[in-house]
């Protein structure tokens, strides 16, 4: 698992559309605080290796390394979030 | 924009890996509670149309209209999270 406090660095990168919190600026951003570690490291790397495509995301992953990409994914999830149970 | 009472029924098909309340089972399925309803619609069609690919969603969703995309994803999207903002 990556390092969460190394992912803040990383995590710079993500802010402007992804913030500090994981919450996304934009309707179609998704929000990932607290999402699982192991969907953000496979999301990153799809990415990456162009499995899913977004200009936006593309243009960012390529520039980092796995470790990033670990550690980046680690700082997200380690974001607590509390669900409300559906009524 | 979806219906998420009539999502209620569509979810039913989701929960056993995504949850009534949308936090995953696995830890490589995503939790999807209070996600962006857009970004739900745009990664079911995904699979829907095979961009994205992965078995169990692809089984799932094949027989989901267009309007149960819809309601399933105001579903979860309709479930309200807080979010502690890192330190």
């Amino acid at each position: 698992a990556g390092d969460s406090i190394a992912g803040q660095k990383v995590m710079t990168q993500c802010q402007v559309c992804h913030g500090k919190d994981g919450i996304g600026k934009l309707s179609y951003t998704p929000n990932i605080s607290g999402q699982k570690y192991e969907y953000l490291v496979h999301s990153l790397m799809a990415y990456k290796i162009g499995q899913r495509k977004s200009q936006m995301m593309s243009s960012v992953v390529k520039n980092l390394s796995d470790e990033d990409i670990a550690n980046v994914a680690a700082y997200y999830a380690a974001i607590k979030i509390t669900v409300e149970a559906p009524q």
